[in-house]
């Protein structure tokens, strides 16, 4: 089936490459708000019978979700076979469950919404904690794509001597991962987390790492407490200058530079949200993952 | 069945003044946005078995549609029997038909959206054009409130020999009405629209009304061009500063002191979407009509 890659506001070079390398084309859409604050959709390429892969990165999701829907409304009812949503950063996975009574489990509606109007889902890493798979909240076919490959790899052309931080025992499985693939040593913090964005740190023995670089490594990189927290402690410890690690940098208010004046030599992250420090390219990996997506389609076409 | 109200942001002084006038509790919800933009949503009233308001009025509604959905999720799970939202102002009503090849039927997809998660909808003058009525789009019940007797009310009690203007022949029943009822003349403008901002109107002879105020009637008030295009034609006509009411004031970008400058007297508008222009109250017509749903579900109950 034919695709035909369409971007989202702000996701216009991520798009460009996605469909250059599975060597679709790059619909046309006007997607712009009227002077009162509504959307208006405008499909100018022809999507009829054809695959529409809609590439929307979820960071501040709730503005983008009525022009995401819109989109996917249109196309079919211009007659396209299906839309999948790639989604480089996934929204509301960390609100997966009722920690106290009268809240909202957002994770589960926002999967539910996604699921009545979109027919598949591609995302980098979503922060799963307490669920084991996407499937538990999503009624579709969901790919899920991991950067620990990609991280390991920019770890051992670009640190030398590096050991590799986690923020916490349940980054332990990860940060073990792709320590391991970037043949460097690891060690995991414990943290007290006590509200948005406040955080306490306890830092393990650090006196035979002193001649190592700190990469300190998470999924996602928001307000940056953890990370600044712990560059202050590494720092009192006598350590190098850390490297800063994030899958995706939300970075909410200032906490870039925030990580910079605290110390930070380098911070990096993927390219899942459009960002100064998106050292590490994950356009290849999502395209191969749409291109079997694709061979999965076929061949169900053809029994 | 007992009702409780809840505000969406920005809503608060209308949801208290609702919930007193029915005699209902005003229920407590946390609804913020985490530092990442996510929204969190917390019900801290009992809404088991009760019939939920929501109180969300929807100018600007991109950003609004997510925690109103959660709120309305949240309290069907936590027990509530229905939840009934009462949005003064509705959004997406514009954009009814396809009018290029392409275009996304958003007022559509709105509806859909809506009838999806809410178990009935209350609203005032919703911007029906090329519909009857909003049961063409929505599929749960829907009340819709008429402003045009508060309007005559006000004209009445505060202009001295107002002339009524309309800004297009799709107004002239509504304006025609309005100035019936508050025993004035009314004369309607021809528009020609260019753009989102701009316009090009016909004024008709106006020798006759030199001595009367003219009275600027529309329902949406959003960049007031067509207003203020026609407080110039007005003025070189030599007739007296007019007033502008609009049920529904969202006074995109500076168009409220737009008005002003271009010569208004004075900006009237009904409390769907707070503003200082707020004069005329619309209160007690929806917890009318809120307690007449109330009714018709207590008859169907008895059935």
């Amino acid at each position: 089936m034919e695709k035909i890659f369409f971007a989202l506001p702000g996701n216009d070079v991520l798009a460009k490459s996605l469909a250059g390398k599975c060597h679709a084309e790059l619909g046309k859409a006007i997607i712009r708000q009227f002077p009162d604050g509504e959307t208006y959709i405008k499909i100018e390429s022809d999507v009829k019978n054809k695959q529409v892969i809609l590439i929307c990165t979820l960071d501040h999701p709730d503005k983008k979700l009525l022009p995401l829907y819109y989109l996917s409304k249109t196309s079919k009812e211009l007659g396209a076979k299906s839309t999948c949503i790639v989604s480089p950063y996934l929204a509301y996975m960390r609100q997966d469950k009722r920690f106290e009574p009268g809240e909202g489990i957002t994770s589960v509606y926002f999967a539910k919404l996604i699921s009545s109007f979109a027919d598949s889902l591609i995302t980098i890493d979503p922060h799963l904690h307490r669920r084991n798979s996407l499937s538990e909240i999503y009624t579709i076919p969901t790919t899920v794509i991991h950067a620990a490959d990609l991280i390991s790899e920019w770890i051992r052309s670009n640190i030398k001597k590096p050991v590799l931080v986690g923020p916490d025992s349940e980054s332990e499985q990860w940060v073990s991962e792709v320590a391991d693939k970037a043949a460097a040593p690891f060690i995991i913090l414990e943290k007290i987390r006590k509200g948005d964005e406040e955080v306490e740190i306890s830092v393990p023995h650090l006196e035979k790492y002193k001649d190592h670089t700190p990469v300190l490594v998470d999924d996602i990189i928001s307000t940056a407490r953890t990370m600044i927290v712990t560059i202050g402690h590494l720092k009192k410890a006598g350590m190098k200058k850390p490297n800063c690690i994030g899958i995706h940098g939300i970075f909410a208010n200032h906490a870039y530079s925030d990580l910079l004046t605290a110390g930070a030599e380098e911070v990096i992250t993927c390219n899942t949200i459009l960002h100064e420090s998106n050292k590490i390219k994950i356009d290849e990996m999502i395209s191969l993952s749409i291109n079997n997506m694709q061979n999965e389609i076929n061949k169900n076409l053809k029994k």
